[in-house]
């Protein structure tokens, strides 16, 4: 077989069976190898963007990475920023980048650049293969350093690819297993927890709170009378029925940092210490006071589930009810459609197993709360703080777990970062709900212009065009038709929720645009 | 004034005045700063690709670079492709990326990145401002360091933006003037050219042919029996009626190492010697034959006008006249729409002075050809092979150039990179006019993976289905319109014309779906 081949067999091999593309000249090999080579789905994407923010949705609910191939240095450039957020989301990504054949590149053709430089800032593992009996190795190795929470990307030479590789293929590649938490630490764990101190468990990162998780961290919080906590953004964290009421950190540094004003001892679960998103003059940086003391219990790599365990044990609490949602669902609202009539009409309406894609910004604020106690749902977050993520990790969310309902939410300008994702879902029939809060605003910039003190708080007239996107109004419907997915607009609350209810009793893609107002009217 | 205001006067002082821009949170204070400081005109992109290709066809109308302004790493790695693109094409740019405060860095929050990493790779030049009070003379320094062929990317930490600079702005940078060429090599050129040997004059690359150059390199290969072209990929070639007959390297590496299969020296201005775009099996490298001496007349940044002139000085070619096409329109075309017919109508229709930006790869192939007798028009090529490029670059080259009618030819595929540029020329109301050249294929992929003899040059179902992107359909009238764009269908030669002739007798921007068959039909 030739490399192209021998890398598909090693990824396929290892169980890495879904390839997010748009491939060019130098990855046509790799292309023929599709057809030689069974069992890998490559799902075709309209910009790079949408590749790599797919390759992430589909990681954390397939749990295991996607690869993704990618055309040189642009291609990867163009993927650049939800690789960023993969990476800052602890999410794995076997990323193939192809480049021109080895004995070309000195020659400085217009797409000869620096790969391996773009694509070391987000990275973990950057590799380029030298020639074609060495591709399966170094795609096995890709593999081995993308584990469950990493990134690796591997430089694929067109020679490389269309060189003839006698080895063949690697057989699967064995993941490591989580590291186990040592009983120091978890006696440790529970000496703090029981010192009297005003303690906050506070998970989240890139760890996936489960519902199991959740059970458990919430007995711990009960048995010690410690106070439960996700981050701001975590990854990916189970809710509604029957999950454990976890209170999620304010985004707003100032209502983070008065949240844990109190707070002596953080007992941190894949999260981090918390930090404020940006600086703002006058803020600080850290949201815990400074008295305030850490202690890691586990890191997102770390057998989490085992450590919950073994603290349950030592504390124990094993009788101890985890404090748990019931099923309260919203009324259907009326009225006047904005942020809180919408985030109601999604309650009320969330089928069971939904997947929500939040990345509806300041217009996604109410969803949260009122989905607290709608039926059990998996959330995903923007965990890099790069926009354009929210449709690209819908198509790969929906990619990896066809049998459930996949809702997207998305701000109209963050939307419009990836807007190419929607022909991704036409075109795999994905089942995504797309629901456009369409505020004409970058509504978040308004507030962040206000807390950063810029000008006094407030814009002048050319600083207030720069956070306005509604001149001319984006007709979300119309793209979304023009890429074959079938759009309704909403003004009422009434029309949103008849609208909502309705693609989610139906199968395959749908967008929303919903008019609503920006936080500033 | 603060840093923000310091580094927005010492760009104005320079006669930077335009800024392409999405800003973020950690950009807010030069937000603010546009109603401080008077002069900067400030165009929102809805994306970064946008932002740095419109910079990049700005900079190649305006003869002098814009800036931008982006959002932290991923905001860069966003505009990663059209950079490269620039770089590639020896275009000016002058790059401002937001950073987190200067003490924020080390909390490692969301967005914090290698943001100097990911500059490498597409800049000449990169540096950090490390205080408010150096901003103004660092950007000083990025203006003389972008000059008028090179990329220079400042970081700006929050803190430095928003930070009190007492020395205020830097005055206007001088840009060196280009080098002399010497006149041993004007002398050594002459003696080349008059060897008798068969001789082929190469101009482009970064350096502009302008109608003046055209005519000068016309005589001087009239005088010497030396033949006269352009590389495959020149950054800007004035064509059309009164210019100088100049032949085009072709695209296909097979084709062109035929045309100069003979040639025995290449005497090349601002030209590199010409390279295959990509490698293939079997395919050389280099186009040039082995023997084919090469002579480097002026480099992009040496005084080209100084040379041409010494050169025809030592010719004794001053009264040799040059090659000039007379005007000679296409008929208005009848029949089917394909790429020959779009053509006729776009070189019977283009009026004075156009500005034609060329994405339109296989599609476009006879427009070139058929406007070289059309009325007077500049031409802008794509120079690092990233698609994405037309649109964005059309909003740079209308907004530098707004008396003059800019036709964008784009392929469908690459059409979707940027699609978010429609929104900047109706927000703007520039007076472009789009082709989007709709074959439903990765056409020239299509080509590319018969040249790489992959699977015996014929896609299998899988690799088919991934030059495919007929399924869906897209449909550009409806994306131009959710835009603000007014946009129309054709889809005969007779409804082409009647629009492209409509579009160019009228101002603003407007898109033609131009629905053509494919290379393969």
């Amino acid at each position: 077989m030739n490399g192209a081949e021998s890398l598909l067999s090693t990824l396929t091999n290892s169980g890495i069976d879904v390839c997010f593309t748009n491939p060019g000249t130098s990855e046509m090999h790799f292309v023929a190898a599709l057809d030689e080579v069974e069992g890998m789905r490559c799902v075709l994407c309209l910009f790079e963007g949408v590749i790599s923010g797919a390759a992430d949705g589909y990681a954390r609910m397939a749990r295991k990475p996607a690869s993704t191939l990618l055309h040189l240095g642009p291609g990867l450039g163009n993927a650049l920023a939800n690789v960023h957020n993969a990476k800052k989301g602890c999410v794995p990504m076997v990323n193939i980048v192809g480049d021109h054949a080895t004995y070309h590149l000195h020659y400085d053709a217009p797409l000869t650049s620096d790969i391996e430089g773009i694509a070391g800032p987000v990275s973990h593992w950057v590799h380029t293969s030298e020639a074609p009996e060495h591709i399966a190795r170094d795609a096995a190795e890709a593999i081995r350093q993308a584990g469950s929470h990493r990134i690796a990307t591997l430089m694929l030479p067109a020679d490389v690819s269309w060189g003839e590789n006698p080895a063949g293929a690697e057989p699967a590649v064995s993941i490591g297993a989580p590291a186990k938490v040592s009983t120091e630490r978890i006696a440790e764990a529970a000496i703090r927890l029981r010192s009297g101190k005003n303690c906050m468990i506070m998970m989240g990162g890139g760890t996936e709170v489960t519902l199991e998780r959740g059970h458990k961290a919430s007995q711990i919080a009960e048995a010690c009378g410690a106070q439960l906590c996700t981050d701001v953004f975590p990854t990916r964290v189970a809710r509604g029925e029957g999950t454990a009421m976890i209170e999620r950190l304010p985004y707003l540094a100032e209502m983070a940092v008065d949240r844990l004003k109190d707070v002596e001892e953080l007992i941190l679960i894949g999260a981090k210490s918390p930090v404020s998103f940006f600086a703002y003059p006058d803020v600080p940086s850290a949201i815990a006071p400074p008295s305030c003391e850490h202690f890691v219990l586990a890191e997102n790599e770390d057998d989490i589930d085992q450590a919950l365990e073994s603290l349950i044990a030592a504390l124990d609490a094993g009788e101890t009810p985890p404090r748990i949602h019931e099923l309260a669902l919203c009324d259907a609202p009326r009225g006047d459609l904005d942020a809180n009539t919408a985030a109601m009409a999604i309650a009320h309406h969330l089928p069971q197993d939904a997947v929500i894609v939040d990345e509806a910004i300041t217009s996604g604020i109410a969803v949260a709360p009122m989905t607290a106690t709608a039926r059990r749902h998996d959330w995903l977050n923007q965990t890099g703080g790069s926009i354009g993520w929210g449709l690209s990790a819908a198509v790969g969310a929906a990619i990896a777990c066809p049998q459930r309902k996949v809702v997207c939410l998305e701000g109209d300008g963050s939307a419009m970062y990836t807007i190419q994702a929607l022909w991704t879902m036409a075109r795999e029939e994905l089942d995504v709900t797309v629901v456009i809060f369409n505020n004409r605003k970058y509504s978040i910039l308004e507030l962040e212009f206000a807390r950063t003190g810029a000008r006094g708080g407030v814009p002048g007239p050319k600083a207030a065009s720069m956070l306005d996107i509604g001149k001319p109004n984006m007709d979300f419907v119309a793209m979304a038709t023009g890429m074959g997915v079938k759009a309704t607009r909403a003004s009422t609350a009434e029309e949103f929720s008849a609208q909502f209810a309705g693609a989610m009793k139906e199968n395959g893609p749908r967008l929303i645009d919903a008019q609503v107002p920006s936080l500033s009217g």
